[in-house]
């Protein structure tokens, strides 16, 4: 294990001092107790990640990963691998959903080229760190080398550490890729024990026979890299660029005491792959919502988290975290904000009793 | 019928001719079809609503319609009633929920006393339109008359009047009252024709025995007015007059054509009521959050909603409808500024089989 890696792994426990601390100050508020639900798990949440009474989003960020997939030869995709180029260009001149979503809820956006197969054009708001012209086919043979997979989490490592040096104290990953989902899958069911055919679903959107397909080829990969059980191994084996950067990019985040917001399928794929790594990351993981694609409520379940959004949103590109952000606003704001029943001169029901 | 009701129930159906047009300018951006789940359904109501294929969120408006019970005397509620003027001086002051929740949603807020028991203090920023202090025992007479009734739909119209002119064309309407959720429960149970151990929850927080004896106060005053069936009588002998305003708000918010928020239980029956009497108006009306309050449910289903947000909420104010904008927002902005696969270059999968 390098140093580089050793230090990004060091990631501490959430420091649950101020937990009860919180709790007291979300009861005084002018609300029957626990009336506002998820987000007063949440504001506490926040207030522990960030070691304080009165959290705040600061400077929030989201950054998408590119990177292509040699596992695409293999015809998972209904897209066409030029996509994953056509798509990062659509997201520095301004036109995909998360260029949408991230103006609505004020994050910063960040693109970074993880690894695209096709030449992008050059553009100063596009940050150009490939390690390669996409992953090879793990059909047949590791997505990447040990030493690649180590360069993108520390790629994405750095990515996340620019943003810290700025202020950011609320961050999201989304990602780009032409069958992604197949390297999620293939993670997923490693990572976590599952049987593969739970783990696939259409993706971007495959018929039955495509689906039938995408199954064949993940479960004779599966078979095929049998022998990859360390995490990094597993990473080498089926991951994406785009994959591994995100899991190095969730490392950085948690070591940084940022709140994460978690994204859907292949998002999620990458923070098994972080969580399996250093498990305490999932403490500062905020979990924006559940996926329509098949197998990310298994993945959510691993986590035991529950998700703030439903909105059968398949999209990626960081689309549900980005979403999620006017409710992580309001969950600090209530408790910055809202008076207490002392404060405010309104009866609590226990005076009732007195 | 007086000629105002009949004016304000004159809500034209959903104007559906816009309905292809809008689905066909969806599936062009640069998505997978359907990806955005929730929110491309959620563009297509605004367009219709709004008869565009350009909608937006203008001026967006949060009412709060405050009231007190008489029903409150029977021991309902575990806050005592003095609370409900209590609460409208910390909105009027900016203490409370809704306040922290509209101003994180860019919503003009606006406190209405619709029938406050208690002496409230002067305040320019409050709508002091009160119909009485406060509605008659239930448990014993009708809550009101059926002329309060008309006087407060009207009034709550003449507050939508207002907004619509300058130019507001989404609104929600949130409320305050203690025990107003067993006004709503009795307005289900009637006019949903559910009987009233289903309607009835918890509120602010009863405990068991608290909850028992609503449902025996609440069954006895369904017995007591047996003849309120027609749902101007079944509004007078259960309803506040804040749900009596809402009423009235739901109904000319729709015939302004605005997109009406729906928020929780109490709101939920007030749409309940304008819905008997006009039921066009439920084409106008976004579902923002199911509450925890134990009932709503039932009432979505009655709607056959389905809620954008599942936050287990239980606090009233219009809180979830307010967490529910920036999914407005975000849904009007995916259609007016995403990129078209045309636009952005970027290969549809209709294309590889070209």
């Amino acid at each position: 294990m390098t140093s580089s890696l050793t230090e990004l792994l060091a990631v501490e426990p959430l420091d649950l001092s101020l937990r009860d601390e919180l709790q007291r100050l979300i009861d005084t508020k002018t609300k029957p107790p626990g009336s506002l639900g998820r987000l007063e798990t949440l504001a506490r949440q926040l207030g522990m990640i960030q070691g304080t009474t009165r959290p705040s989003v600061e400077r929030p960020v989201m950054i998408v990963f590119a990177g292509d997939h040699g596992i695409a030869a293999e015809g998972v995709s209904p897209y066409p691998q030029a996509v994953t180029a056509q798509m990062v260009a659509n997201f520095v001149a301004g036109g995909a959903a998360i260029n949408v979503f991230s103006s609505v809820a004020g994050l910063t956006l960040e693109v970074v080229n993880a690894g695209v197969a096709s030449p992008l054009p050059p553009s100063p708001t596009l940050v150009d760190v490939p390690i390669a012209a996409g992953t090879r086919n793990f059909a047949h043979e590791r997505a990447m080398t040990r030493d690649e997979a180590l360069a993108a989490l520390a790629a994405g490592a750095e990515r996340v550490r620019h943003h810290a040096a700025l202020g950011t104290n609320v961050i999201g990953f989304g990602e780009m890729g032409i069958a992604n989902t197949s390297s999620a899958a293939c993670l997923m069911s490693r990572l976590c024990g599952v049987p593969i055919d739970e783990c696939v679903g259409r993706g971007t959107g495959l018929d039955n026979a495509g689906l039938a397909k995408k199954r064949n080829v993940l479960a004779a990969a599966l078979a095929h890299h049998a022998d990859a059980r360390e995490p990094l191994d597993v990473l080498a084996a089926f991951g994406g660029f785009e994959i591994a950067m995100m899991a190095g990019a969730y490392l950085e985040a948690a070591r940084s005491r940022m709140a994460i917001l978690v994204d859907g399928f292949i998002a999620t794929s990458a923070l098994l792959v972080a969580d399996s790594l250093a498990p305490n990351v999932r403490d500062y993981c905020v979990f924006a919502h559940a996926s329509n694609e098949a197998g990310h409520r298994r993945m959510l379940d691993h986590f035991g988290a529950r998700e703030l959004l439903t909105l059968d949103l398949r999209l990626g590109e960081g689309t549900g975290a980005a979403l999620a952000v006017p409710l992580l606003r309001a969950a600090v704001a209530f408790l910055n904000d809202m008076a207490s029943f002392e404060s405010a001169g309104v009866d609590n029901r226990s005076d009732r009793h007195a």
